[in-house]
């Protein structure tokens, strides 16, 4: 029986418009159509140069047929037309495809047929990578070059037309479509995946949106922020930040080349006031050479994912003026979905407890339903003893759709109703979630679980240790024991049985490494070790 | 034929939940529980108590049947338990109905009756006004009474339970229900209306949560912040702020009474940051006798509604530590769906243009996917040029499912797919729209459209006017022409012709009032004027 609430009180074109990043384009570009959009080196667009250029650009699409359940591939750093792809192309219906620049050309030959992509657009510093992809294509494609005047180094152009004849043929006042409906898809980005083909997970209309509004609100950005691009827009489409910046209106600084003296010099003459970074960029912000530095009088906030610096380092970074919030998440959950929520009694902490708190991945972002540390076959909540060993879930508007034409994997990931990371973590007593490894990395030894993360950053403590990784090797008492394989500082030398002791001092005897080989650590191409690899090797010690 | 994006990538319960403000508090209470969730008072709660609290109230109501489709009548000033019913009812299934509490008995038990309320929970602040609606109820129904301790003025008990009882019955783990669908309701607010009966305004748990998300983002509020409650709660929900604050983990520092000391103390006592206001409200900080006042060292937000203050007030609030925000909306909309987007090359303005360009209702919100102004019966929008009248229409996710039981008010509403909002007002160049009347207050005269907000403003100047309204009386030339109802302040004296000479000098010549009243204005519980008595008595004379 339907009540009250439920008669002739519909959705209709008046009160219910499918959530879409859309309209937030719009929306700037209206209001404040000439505060600046994008700044590329002497290139500087406004709001409404910018969304007639996004227009322009999906009106030639269109016009090329270019429409609904269409892929579109970009190979672009980040300058001003990989901000405009990330309207144009959805403008139309097609779906963005961005490729990790810094893949080769087999995966990405693989990608754009997976992908079915029927356009790609690329920048001409990629030819090299991308005309030995095309040639192991067995499908045809447009291609359209990105000739950027910012750019001076090598490369040629590849296809028949570039990004401004392209645009030349588009209207600007192009309406574009709305999503049909919100669950319509957006983007898709392939996984990077240390082992096999990568998986290609689609984004919606609905959760761009969310993630638009849900990462000012998490993260306390105010309208008109300057955005300063080190996060490469083709990881999680910039965590959702292009379509962050449409909603605040504020203005995205590009950077071709990520270097110390290009974020110094951006916040000092742009008045960069927020950027998202790997450790590796704050690294790059710390070492700063002094004729590198540029002094400045704001504070500077930046969002770092995966393992945030140790505490000098985040001592060192704040005393500069920068103030560092430390999030998690995966592709498949639009990028950073969990925060280390900072309580003000913290600020109160000496510098290392203050760090060892702050390095938690956290809660889950007021936007994200659901997170737990749970056993991954029963998928029963762990204790939350800081202890207990689990793999983390996530489930709500911040995961993904799914994996693109691959049922099983979409299928395996959503078992029991939550989005399975992969990732193994505990749970505080206050609900703060830390990860301790990924499931597949995970030592067992005697039957007790050794988490790779937490004897990795025992060996990172020595000051000799430039890097270094761990992962099991198989041994006929134990199972397993760690094995560690470690890069030592530029002109350092140390014996294994010196790194051992160190372990011996700060770790439980049966996480102790019995083996420790020194070598340069295989990577993947976006910097992720490759533990694979490394198991390999331990294994045929 | 669907595409590669449209198989296999369905919504699943890891991926998809109905948009509710409900998670948002079990977010806060979990992330943050010793946080102060809501101060009145000598009582203090905390998010973890504010959520038990909510979570005993649901329970409560849940044992005794309450559930979706039902509806909860509460008349409550800014109290604890209004915040926690905004949580403790929808958590159940059920519609919160907050009541305007200066509404008279009559219109409470029409209210009471139109939205079949099963239960009642009312202060005893209220007693007089709700035993006479009580009496005049043709429906059973549960009262529950709220003894506030912190009100020691007049008024009984009237039901056979308090508020604290009823907790006392619930579970504090009591874990609610998600709504089936976002699109479910969550709340009934009645337009007081100047004429006729009041119509129940129904809102979406999708809206409310996009409320919560939206208003921080627009208003670029942070985390944490502390809120005074000066707006009723009542009224569109306090603008979703309930929802807000659980969005933000902010604290509620509630005022029974809304005074100038009061407010300066919970600014200087509780370092408020924000709040939401009246214009009256921004009279009361103003005109507050230095013995009201207190020192603060922090800026403080106000958001304001309606008529913002007039160039000297806005001066001097701004130059008293508070920032003033002007935002325009309805019941309809959920509150406020526009702002008057500040351009930071406006603060170099002479006050009087300051003002001036504040003053404008402005553009949409960034989560308000339309607004227009349009010609109310062909739906076509009136150029931009600052001059043409049009009625300003909305449109999108901050829009009403709809009235309560009466289909064909929604359907007028709602025609031609955008929600027509009664008022009159004119779009300017840079697209910010500035109200000029409602529909039914305009004056035509010799087939020219006379606004009276634009009389009202030129007679309220005159420096002898405390208030003044302006409508249309019957003239057999003209059809219509203006005539004024004036308030003098205490003490003065003028004549019509006064007052009329004063207009000839501000306005073009067929605006000026034919006809000056000096009379006190006729006006509702929520102090609007009633215009429709005003047009009585003007054709009357």
């Amino acid at each position: 029986m339907t009540n009250i609430y439920e008669q002739d009180l519909d959705r209709n074109p008046a009160n219910h418009i499918p959530l879409s990043p859309l309209p937030l384009i719009e929306r700037s570009a209206s209001v404040f159509p000439n505060r600046p959009s994008v700044i590329h080196g002497s290139r500087r667009y406004t709001w409404f140069e910018t969304w007639s250029r996004a227009r322009k650009l999906g009106s030639a699409l269109s016009s090329r047929g270019l429409g609904k359940g269409d892929t579109v591939a970009v190979m672009l750093p980040n300058i001003p037309e990989m901000f405009e792809c990330h309207f144009g192309i959805p403008m139309t219906g097609a779906v963005i495809n961005a490729l990790n620049t810094r893949l080769d050309a087999t995966t990405i030959a693989f990608i754009l047929n997976h992908g079915e992509a029927n356009v790609l657009i690329t920048d001409r510093e990629f030819s090299p990578t991308i005309s030995v992809a095309l040639s192991e294509l067995d499908r045809e494609i447009t291609v359209i070059d990105v000739d950027d005047p910012e750019y001076i180094g090598d490369g040629k152009r590849l296809g028949n037309q570039t990004y401004e004849e392209l645009l030349a043929e588009g209207e600007p006042f192009y309406e574009g479509r709305d999503p049909d409906d919100e669950w319509d898809a957006i983007s898709l980005n392939y996984t990077s995946g240390t082992t096999g083909n990568p998986k290609g997970v689609v984004y919606s209309h609905r959760g761009a949106y969310l993630g638009a509004v849900g990462n000012p609100l998490t993260w306390s950005m105010p309208q008109n922020p300057t955005y300063l691009w080190t996060l490469p827009m083709f990881h999680c489409n910039g965590w959702t930040f292009p379509w962050v910046l449409a909603a605040l209106t504020g203005t995205s600084v590009c950077l071709r080349n990520v270097t110390a003296a290009n974020i110094f010099g951006a916040i000092a003459e742009e008045g960069v006031t927020h950027f998202c970074g790997a450790p590796v960029v704050l690294g790059l912000v710390i070492n700063a050479e002094e004729a590198e530095r540029r002094a400045f009088d704001h504070s500077v906030e930046i969002m770092t994912a995966a393992a945030p610096p140790p505490p000098a380092v985040l001592e060192r970074i704040e005393s500069m003026g920068f103030r560092v919030t430390h999030v998690y998440g995966l592709t498949e959950t639009y990028g950073p979905s969990t925060i280390c929520a900072w309580h003000p009694e913290w600020d109160a902490l000496e510098p290392v407890a203050r760090a060892k708190v702050k390095s938690r991945q956290g809660v889950r972002y007021p936007i994200a339903e659901g997170l737990m540390v749970a056993d991954p076959n029963t998928l029963e909540p762990v204790p939350q003893d800081g202890d207990t060993m689990g793999e983390v879930f996530f489930r709500g508007n911040l995961v993904m759709k799914g994996y693109l034409k691959n049922p099983t994997a979409t299928e395996e990931a959503f078992r029991g109703g939550w989005f399975h990371s992969g990732d193994l973590g505990v749970w505080h007593p206050d609900g703060y979630i830390e990860l301790r490894d990924r499931s597949k990395d995970i030592i067992i030894s005697g039957g007790e679980n050794i988490s790779t993360i937490e004897v990795e950053g025992v060996i990172f403590g020595h000051p000799k240790v430039l890097e270094a990784a761990v992962v099991a090797r198989p041994d006929e008492k134990w199972g397993e024991t760690p094995c560690a394989f470690v890069t030592l500082k530029p002109g350092e030398s140390a014996t294994a049985d010196e790194i051992i002791q160190y372990c011996r001092d700060n770790l439980a005897h049966f996480k102790i490494p019995r083996t420790v080989v020194f070598t340069d650590l295989p990577k993947t191409s976006t910097g992720k070790i490759q533990k694979f690899k490394l198991r390999d090797q331990a294994a045929a010690l």
